[in-house]
């Protein structure tokens, strides 16, 4: 008797998100996060002081600055960065054994941090690269309430198209001209990729149930 | 100034079903053809006679035994195959001229004719298989009204199994248990596939139009 076709055991993946800061990448994180119950984010392990309120294990891994050196030696992260004075990094067992469970983890990252997990499971990995409608769009989006400099836009917007330069790297390309439109997009998107059949490996026992003479 | 991201160029994608006889392929098929509109079949060159109401161009293109077997030489057709004595081939040019012009084509085929499109246009092609959803349940579609005999059940369960047997050579299973429920997520795959970044030909430019200083 072959299992029920609608719980068959699936390999998880591995959803990357990127994009120019004010295309809407965050938005869409967090709705993913939100409407869809198999996915969800990989505790980072991090050197940053714990915050009030934050929990250990839950928020973030906290440990020291020699530890998080030992752990990029040992090889234990699928991609690491420094960003403003603290380490941060994707621990690889705590995701491989999600994968293997079949949970998918979303990845709200750069082109930089995209290339590290790409490398480490290039077969796991889908990677959904967000674009603004438009130049005036985009600029509109960074400057904000209009209180900041025009030296600090002009920051911004270079910051932008620098990401934007890495856009084929990227399996699927979403223009976010309408925020719900964007979401039902990468919807999709996740939703075909789970479809896979490399991702199904509940298949196999599935077919040969079938084939029993 | 960019483009429209709504009407950006895109290069149309092969979308290939196949499945065993009794596992809904001709209803997906056919409501593909019906909801979708940027999807056709491509018109088949055969070697059968003329049918009364049917077009020569329109319905398939007629051609001799000698004319269909220099296009074969010529290498003319994406697939070919002789079925019930009649030749019936894929014309390559037609198929490849509506890709560039970002159409979509549909092939209702099996595992051979899946392998020879996937060698002649690998990139281009989106390769999904249905499967029943229990060995009873295909039994079931099989026997149709009761009315063939157990070895032409027979013969037709067989036929199915060896079909099945190629499962693993397609990028996407759905597993058919419910038609609607099976429609949507060809549905979605599809829409998936044409937000490849591969496909989209018009980012190039558009992405052109964004990095302008």
């Amino acid at each position: 008797m072959p299992d029920d076709p609608d719980t068959l055991q699936r390999r998880g993946l591995m959803f990357i998100l990127s994009s120019p800061s004010g295309a809407g990448k965050t938005t869409i994180a967090r709705r993913l996060l939100e409407h869809d119950g198999e996915i969800r984010m990989s505790v980072s392990v991090t050197t940053r002081p714990m915050r009030p309120g934050e929990v250990d294990g839950k928020d973030y891994i906290f440990v020291s600055q020699d530890t998080f050196d030992r752990m990029v030696e040992e090889e234990q992260f699928l991609e690491w960065a420094h960003v403003f004075g603290h380490s941060y990094g994707t621990p690889k067992a705590q995701v491989k054994a999600g994968l293997r469970e079949g949970h998918d983890f979303l990845f709200d990252i750069d082109w930089q941090g995209t290339q590290q997990l790409y490398q480490k499971l290039e077969t796991d990995v889908v990677r959904v690269f967000l674009l603004p409608p438009s130049i005036d769009e985009l600029r509109r989006r960074l400057t904000g309430r209009g209180t900041d400099s025009a030296d600090v836009i002009a920051g911004r917007m270079e910051r932008a198209r620098a990401e934007i330069s890495h856009w084929d790297g990227y399996d699927y390309v979403v223009v976010n001209d309408d925020i719900d439109a964007c979401f039902a997009k990468v919807e999709q998107i996740l939703a075909a990729e789970r479809m896979r059949r490399a991702r199904q490996t509940g298949l196999i026992g599935f077919v040969r149930g079938l084939m029993k003479p």
